[in-house]
């Protein structure tokens, strides 16, 4: 399991009046403890950049780059910064991500070919709405394919996002459910192998008590485990959930389990 | 997720003294424990009873079902004991249970049909052998359920233990990995509904440090319940392993998710 530090981000104040004076020394920063707790990736999640998306996002990405090897992960719906990120980019991106929405199937999926790099699909409807159970999931996950090849794009180049909703929606524990059973059954129902990634923050989001929501990260974290799933964003200064995430690898490995490692 | 309580075991000294004075508090007390810390079913793990099968195990049976109403589960291979247990029995029993052993299968397996009582079935070599990976538990499985129809028993009377390896073995984690693989896919290979129990405390079987112990528990029993587990024999006094259980089921139960009941 891949786990992406999705701590820098735009919504972090820290991070926020960095971009703004673009100032390096709180990203370097943040990016050094993402790496040191055991981050394999970091998400740049910059906000829509509306005002000069490109320089800033090549500021974020040269600054991160800076620093660390792990691959980055261009998180914004802007297209321009998306393709400034990939620019500027010297090592390996994924782009997140894409939609049935009109307009980043033409303005972000093509930047996947154009730089060879892979992108992140959300299975989400095409007016952007969370769909309300696993069949559509799967139903929208057809047609995200169907394009994909009309793009000419290799299927292995996409990392599927079956979309967690937060549990204090109405349908919130349903939903986890069937995000569960998309994971499981996805390759098997597309014929051929689909990675997929799933953002854990979602799960708990708007509720604030501190054990409870670590109780339910690492559960659901050993569930989402348990179905294969192949990337995690997450917040990686839990060392709670990320201890878990380590042991979820440690005794379902192939080498020689050792206690001392737990 | 039905959590069955191991700890009425004859391992245990209390129990074991108990046992050899027909002395029923001690049996009582932990068998209203059990139920009071949520056991949904208790084990009756008596070992052979090697030396008045018949009179212990009813001992035994009326002891429990007379201070609980939960179901119980006859666990001895002892076919004598078995059956002096189901003739005792006066509410749900299940048998505890057979595998490819031919004297299971010969002496065991009848009494499901006799006594209509669910029985385990084991997915054990025919010498007792552990398998190795999932592929042979999965051979043994076809095997397991011929068995049964020409016994004329129906499918929905067998449990299937897929047997949990204990992590301290050489393959542990291998094993444990493969389990998984099994509960996740048994009903589709088999093309029939496949309920499947595990004894959870052998996975960290021969380990002492209980935080670890813990750990390591609640995070595989988060797996188990992802890939559909439908009945695990626990220790049920390891309160955050049954906190675990209960959270499994909240994130992903139909009804709407409180946070007050994390």
């Amino acid at each position: 399991m891949i786990l992406c530090a999705d701590n820098l981000r735009i919504t972090n104040k820290k991070i926020y009046n960095a971009l703004l004076n673009m100032d390096p020394l709180p990203i370097v920063e943040m990016v050094r403890k993402c790496e040191k707790r055991g981050a394999h990736a970091i998400d740049i999640n910059s906000g829509p950049l509306t005002k000069n998306p490109e320089k800033q996002m090549e500021f974020l990405v040269e600054t991160v780059q800076s620093v660390t090897d792990l691959p980055i992960i261009i998180d914004t719906a802007n297209p321009k910064a998306i393709k400034a990120g990939l620019l500027a980019n010297k090592k390996k991106a994924i782009i997140n991500g894409f939609s049935l929405e009109p307009h980043k199937i033409e303005l972000i999926l093509p930047l996947s070919n154009e730089f060879e790099v892979d992108i992140i699909g959300y299975l989400l409807n095409p007016n952007g709405h969370v769909p309300s159970n696993a069949q559509e999931r799967f139903t929208i996950a057809l047609e995200l394919f169907e394009i994909i090849n009309n793009f000419g794009i290799d299927n292995k180049r996409v990392i599927i996002d079956p979309v967690l909703a937060p549990l204090m929606w109405d349908n919130g524990s349903f939903q986890a459910k069937e995000v569960l059973h998309v994971i499981n059954n996805l390759s098997e129902l597309l014929d051929h192998e689909v990675k997929t990634v799933v953002g854990l923050s979602n799960l708990a989001a708007g509720y604030f008590d501190p054990l409870k929501k670590q109780q339910v990260e690492a559960v659901y974290l050993s569930m989402l485990y348990s179905v294969g799933i192949d990337m995690v964003l997450l917040n990686i200064f839990n060392s709670n959930v990320v201890k878990i995430a380590k042991t979820c690898e440690l005794i379902t490995s192939s080498k020689i389990f050792s206690w001392e490692e737990i």
